[in-house]
């Protein structure tokens, strides 16, 4: 049996590492994993380094226009599917597997449907306001023959828009496999690796903001606000790139403002996956816009903020607060996350949704166990 | 206002024309139409100068690669993609127009969807089974941002998958439109355009058929089993070729063969769009497995015989007889569909839930009507 | 060591294919086979096949439009040299290998120049007028590393336009290693295969005609004007179909026409290699307007009648006889090849400047003697 | 008529410029600016905005991958070839006007030469060793269909690479039209608007240093160790970057370090062109391995200090001093042209092989006044 998954970006990566583990794993297996995207731009880091690095076998796949316009990622689309094409022809997998709403989704299941290779995809059924990211997953959900969405509401949604029962499998969210994998690193060690200045008894905010696709005019003023409200406030503040999405080359142009003019505001293109975790872990909140505040810390038990309209209507727990980009509201959520008792509290005891830190095995387990025959390959919807 | 429209394969054009002829008649509007595909491919016989004749302003896109393969046509897509980019950057249409669910209706629709320019998707939530059209068909659903279905059927199935009533408007088959009012024209004529020899009183059949994307390899085996039976015959009978999905060379061949061994086989690249309506009007049957013979034959109460597994489980009236590829099957249903007065009398009065000839009017006015806006461009599944 | 060759239409294969014998042949060294272009497509018969046939490790590259427009094939080569990069960076070659004038020259001695791997290119330094072909190899000589022309004066060419002496290295024309090593096919055994019909007794032409890219428009008369004249003499007539430029498909067009009409002409798409030799070796003469009537025939002794533009101001030896489409023109030189004794006692004894059919052991000799160094990689010209 | 011609990066667009003016002050003549490559890259500057300032009809071509490896900049031709031919099939062109050595001019070379479409080429016949460029010119000379060398010297190379004498047209260097055009500013001016502090009486050097192709692993040590030398010195210095080429991205992070750390030390991604015609003029220097350093200095009577292999063994005057990468000897050479008075008394009276700034209207000239016949599109090597 041969899968062949593909990557176009560092946080997609972070989620599939474990499943690719996990089928790495096995026995009469062969893994082979694309890396395209913004994996391969210097500008993001080269990321596809880091894959290297934890020992898969890669096929590299130019494909993002150096360009932070629409038209840039969307032509780059079609330059990703053509290469697609020609590796899927040559590698004959079994298997395609893909994960989330970025463009190597709708390119990959696209390729899978035309060719008729079955498309294993991950994360489905997820709902994310104000972003055209919903629209690409739902389309990829619609093409592809295995579901494996990461919460019960999830896979409600997907059965809803006319999958086969059989086809849907709730599995939890495999980024918390490798939150739960990781080993618990020191305040030391961490601050030597990022020559950064955090403590055991001081509170330190983790930073993740992303531009959205129907706000890019924005993307610029929204980071600057919200980096008023960190100056000010005056915590150790640990802050990773944007994605490259449109708006996203402004935001860093924000950032790397306010790192020189304050020693205590510290940003990085690309932070290792130990070290990240143990930052989440140690953080006193998550603030931002990033999709870990939902998907990852229940499971950590850690307070975010959410800032915009990213994230709004998605599903949540207990655990956000969601703020304007309002500088004071963004200032006095903050000291709510740190600082409120009865908050923290529940943020300790919240729900979650997730899972528990196994969804890799479900996942390798029922494609392993998945005939592949027209009843697989011929897609009926339920209505 | 600008629309860009696009079209790849002749069959669909015939049902885009009449909603472009629309567009043209009003004011204040520019229209360009992009043609790519098989339109571009002298082996597909060149049909974009059909439309070039029709008098719309067209751009030229080649995208089909010369393969018979999957990964030909997979392939293709990417290259379209990439040059859809282009034109649409360059031309900053305020609407993209599309249809149905072949490869165009997708790069469209990801392509509108990235470049949030709303797409107007023709044809939506019909279900046709054993083919990936239907998957193509639903994800470019989830893409597009106004929906015209053909069908109540049809427009029910798109709320179901989630979209927001509003954006659905069920129009009726556009192709009947320009049935409706294409001209009567005599057996003589038509028999001097295309040198055959149909007579008012010796019934004819009209064969079209297309080969399966699950079905690949018995493609021409299909082909010939049909044409044994109507070779066994003996009627007059008209075939156009099927389109360019892999499959389709080998059953050109298998035509070829027949054409040369007997004389009342005829067949044809293409047939102009006036003699092709009055074809369906004055045959006795339609035979093998066109969409025509579900969407446009019942209007023109002509029986259909239909062969093998696409069109099963489609909406469809009582005109239709459906049949396997079994030689005595087709002949007995051929025979039944010329002879038997009952069932020739079930097609005279059958019920056609696909419209009254209108659906152009419809689909220009909700066009014209929408407002372009955030509300339209940001997608809310429904639940 | 390894050597990754490129080809991209069925006579190209055949040059190529000596060397890559040959290349196979030694140790220590793997050789991979890109194969694209009219390889691909089925409408100019899947040639790929004879090469896996052949027994060659091949990688599946589609880059032909399905057009027989300019724009397609220029729009081709884009598609071409992407995929060519993505083999190239993940097969990490020594040397590429081309030859020739067409599209896979030019994209791969580009691919080659960008990526710092030298370029190794056959036949570069002849001249053919009336064609854009000259300014493609002319090109790919200024780009390319290590050159083998087939001529003494086609090496002297590649000098005077400024390459570096130890670069050029005159081997002989591949393609007569190949026609050396054919073994004796008897009549009827190519006549059972090909269901032709050419006797010992009795003179057969064989006929190859291509289209002229400057002169397009008239592919199709000028085939007409050809077939004409071979039908209004009667001999047995073996054709076979023009490459897939632009006006080849018009060319078919008219040859299926004669056919049809005249049981003393056959064509084939392709007739394999072993046949092929044996009709160059037992044909009274090669007529139209192919390039193996320079390169090969003088090898063979055999008589050739040139009709047209194409192949005119090439170096040629006595055996050919050159006339423009007029066809009583073409009916006489017909006749002095097959009844003229003194024409025909020339062609027996004429020069052969295009070697002693080994040239492949030449060309793998060097390319296995060269250093890969700094020295190779940049190109100085010498004036 | 109808001229289209196309940009792919600054530098070159600068030397196009004054051709594009004199085209566009011609009456019967439409002109087309494809702009592409780095111009539309956020990273590069948008400098496509530029050439939209300047007055021209700008189409826009997304062709450049966000790659700093040799593969990205190699796969990006492929892209930009598959544009470029789907836009010149639309504007059918008389002309395409192309310039220098860069992915643009060979896959603008190449699309002319397949779709029978004139090219003429500016900046041909030159020579630069250690560098792909030299092949890549030599080749768009085999292409190409008129030539516009800038020297004598390059004409003369040109012809002996075969190239029709009617062909050649030396007209001197364009960019020195632009220069001759550009109004002089006054220091406070141009402080001002750069935020720069350069005094009348006191020396400031301007550096513009380019990675090798050929040196891509060492271009960060070679910008510190020049960088080294200015700090060491401590004249005002004004920096642009280096262009997209591999290596490239290095060479900015070690200037951003220098920049960080010396007030003296000032960088920009691109320096508007008529405030950079004044530093040139004001410059006690120009440092580094631009060829502006060749092409223009001597023009401008500029004192030159050229550090390593680019530019080497290329056709220059008087007023330049070769150095390698060695801090002493760059702070030697930048100290004679700072203060030797012979060697400024040398440059006042230094030759100019590079025309009078009067190239622009000799190539309109010859376009206009060239037929587009059959001579002209099919290209004769002259032995």
């Amino acid at each position: 049996m041969k899968v062949l998954a593909i990557t176009g970006i560092r946080s997609e990566y972070f989620i599939l590492q474990p499943i690719l583990e996990e089928v790495q794993s096995r026995e009469n297996v062969e893994l082979k994993l694309i890396v395209t995207g913004t994996h391969l731009s210097a500008v993001h880091g080269n990321t596809y380094k880091i894959i290297e690095n934890d020992g898969f076998n890669i096929i590299k796949l130019e494909s993002l226009l150096s360009s932070d316009s629409l038209e840039g990622r969307c032509k780059s689309i079609g330059i990703q599917m053509m290469g697609l094409t020609d590796i899927v022809v040559r590698e004959k997998p079994d298997w395609l597997l893909v994960l989330g709403d970025r463009e190597e989704s709708i390119s990959t299941a696209t390729v899978g449907t035309y060719l008729n290779i079955p498309v294993a995809h991950v994360c489905g059924g997820d709902r994310v306001v104000g972003n055209i990211d919903d629209s690409i997953r739902h389309a990829v959900t619609k093409l592809a023959h295995l579901h494996f969405p990461t919460t019960e509401e999830n896979g409600e949604r997907i059965l809803k828009m006319g999958e086969e029962p059989w086809r849907v499998n709730v599995v939890g969210n495999p980024s918390l496999d490798s939150i739960r994998k990781q080993p618990d690193l020191s305040y030391e060690y961490i601050n030597n690796k990022l020559g950064i200045n955090i403590k055991e008894d001081e509170p330190f905010i983790l930073l993740i903001k992303h531009p959205l696709s129907s706000e890019i005019s924005e993307a610029a003023e929204q980071m600057r606000v919200t980096l008023e409200a960190v100056s000010e406030l005056g915590y150790e503040t640990v802050i990773t790139y944007p994605n490259s999405d449109a708006g996203g080359f402004e935001m860093i142009g924000v950032i790397n403002e306010f790192v020189q003019k304050y020693d205590f505001i510290n940003a990085f293109k690309t932070i290792p996956k130990d070290l990240f975790t143990n930052l989440q872990r140690k953080a006193a909140l998550l603030l931002g816009n990033s999709s870990s505040g939902l998907l990852e810390a229940p499971f950590l038990k850690l307070p975010v903020v959410n800032v915009g309209n990213r994230q709004k209507q998605r599903q949540h727990s207990e655990n956000i607060i969601f703020v304007t980009h309002d500088k004071e509201q963004i200032k006095k959520a903050i000291e709510t996350a740190i600082r409120d008792e009865e908050f923290i509290s529940v943020c300790q005891n919240c729900s979650n949704p997730y899972g528990d830190g196994y969804s890799a095995k479900r996942i390798v387990d029922t494609l392993f166990n998945t005939e592949i025959n027209q009843r697989l390959l011929n897609k009926q919807i339920t209505y």
